[in-house]
């Protein structure tokens, strides 16, 4: 007898595959790289054999499997994706099981998680918002995550907060991404302290560069950018300023167009806690005028999240739609899966 | 035998009114003036009794009242209106009949009648964006309207398009309708206008104001600025210019967020056609680098849109959750009902 779910969250740079009862008992975890230079060939064979090799530990054959991946995906194919580099992908050539397979967006699925087992779940209109390497969104709406026509919505990492502003890697100027991803908070520092330290254009003289940084250029992460800006460093204090303040007009944008109940943060950024979400919401307030601002949460599933969406979204390939609503959430918030 | 539904659109200044069939036949339209100065107990009352003149002109008992009305509303309640001035008006006081009633969001029933009957009605998926006195979205979200999670959504008008940008009425910042509705392109000519006028504070000599506006101040309407543009006049190019960089940021913003398969423009700006519609395609596509920009349409239904999405409400009222799927488009598309 099936008892079991195979759930797979597909990152860049590795996967979380686990597998999960009908009650929510996540029986085990384990991780794998993802062989991105190699090709997404390499890609698909490395989620066939980790999804083979997960299946095989448990008793008996899989109900279903789940499977979150980046990109344009239905809930069959993965259409595509800029990252990996596969095109048009069906569920079957990701799975060497004849067992139903569910597909899903990786952001939206780890969303789906906060809906049915997270910091949304007692909501059904809501973002959630991981803020890491980059910025998109899950949004949840009518109690389900939307993708928008066609399944590129939620792209708030590229929104223009700044229509005068820095022009994105993407090519946009003055996205929110570029002002507020984790990667964003450690480069804008490396070089402000850089501009600082540098002879000043005009030949004014300006003041030297926090002793924090070398001036070779070591490079910094967002963490310590957040550390810096807890001990009062006045740099890292300006950028942590412009994270927020790009963050809290996209959240005002977000409120006036889609009147979340809530809005959860969640991704490395938001680990940060009260020096992100305090003067995040307190923006947030001033911003909006004529309405209220949503609170604004922490996730509750970390870096599970993505995997224990593609568990749903497994049971219910397995023709279980309501698997998650009486499971207990016994997971490990933080740093995630074991 | 009952065979029509009597269909109210009420607005700030008046009301448009219709008796239509379940076969999509308008039989009769009239208007009424919103009593607006005389307070919210006026307004409810001048509604109920129109809507039983309307109802007794048609042939038997009605099978159903459908009533679209500005503000926070839910199906059987008008919760709320900043511009009448109601709180928590139930649906029968609006009704002097025993029929079945359904109240609506006055623009998301537009935007439910342009994606049953009008420019949305091939995709499941869209922005009707009416641009008026004040800017308000109706976002179709899996085929229907969606309001949020308490009923506030679809606020584009007031998302921050220019942070460092002009207060807006509203009191935030660089709302797009501070920028782009009619009333602001009007009142943003005739400032710029009397800005030129008048003797620039540092001394400088500037260019002489553009002889189509007297320096007395005489109103100017967006249609006469956007006939200016036509003309090449340079200050309502300015203006103009700017509307459309407002409303291009924003539909960037939509289109980023909530992918949409269309947007379609009405009201009274989007009368202008192509000099607002070419534009503002050209700058949207600019905008966007990593995606294709959605096609902008005008809408079909005109003013018409709301008394066509009451209709539909009445009849889902009254049993009949497909209405409109087969209604014919005989509808005079603007400037609206007879």
């Amino acid at each position: 007898m099936s008892s079991f779910v195979v759930a797979l969250d597909v990152g860049g740079t590795s996967m979380k595959g686990g597998l999960v009862t009908s009650a929510g008992e996540v029986l085990l975890t384990d991780r794998r790289a993802t062989p991105r230079e190699q090709g997404p060939e390499a890609v698909v064979e490395t989620i066939r054999s980790f999804i083979g090799d997960l299946a095989a530990r448990g008793d008996g054959v899989p109900a279903g499997v789940g499977l979150a991946v980046p990109g344009l995906v239905t809930a069959d194919t993965a259409l595509y994706s800029a990252n990996i580099g596969w095109r048009d992908v069906p569920a079957a050539a990701f799975v060497p099981l004849d067992v139903p397979v569910m597909l899903g967006h990786d952001v939206r699925t780890g969303g789906l998680a906060e809906s049915v087992l997270g910091a949304g779940r007692t909501v059904s209109d809501f973002l959630f918002l991981p803020i890491g390497t980059g910025i998109a969104g899950a949004m949840i709406v009518n109690g389900e995550p939307y993708g928008g026509a066609s399944g590129w919505g939620g792209e708030i990492g590229h929104i223009p907060v700044f229509p005068d502003g820095e022009t994105c890697a993407c090519g946009q100027v003055g996205c929110l991404e570029t002002y507020a991803s984790a990667s964003a908070v450690a480069r804008r520092y490396a070089a402000r302290v850089a501009s600082l330290a540098a002879p000043a254009p005009s030949g004014l003289p300006l003041p030297a560069a926090p002793a924090a940084v070398d001036g070779a250029g070591t490079p910094v992460t967002a963490e310590q950018v957040a550390a810096l800006t807890a001990a009062g460093d006045p740099v890292a204090t300006q950028i942590w300023g412009e994270a927020v303040e790009a963050l809290a007009l996209s959240l005002a944008t977000y409120t006036l167009l889609l009147d979340p109940s809530v809005i959860v943060l969640g991704g490395g950024l938001a680990e940060s806690g009260p020096l992100l979400s305090d003067p995040l919401s307190g923006r947030l307030r001033e911003l909006l005028t004529f309405r209220e601002a949503p609170p604004i949460r922490p996730a509750a599933l970390g870096v599970s999240a993505g995997m224990l969406g593609a568990a749903l979204l497994g049971w219910r390939a397995a023709g279980d739609p309501g698997a998650g609503a009486t499971w207990r959430l016994d997971v490990p918030k933080s740093p995630g899966v074991a």
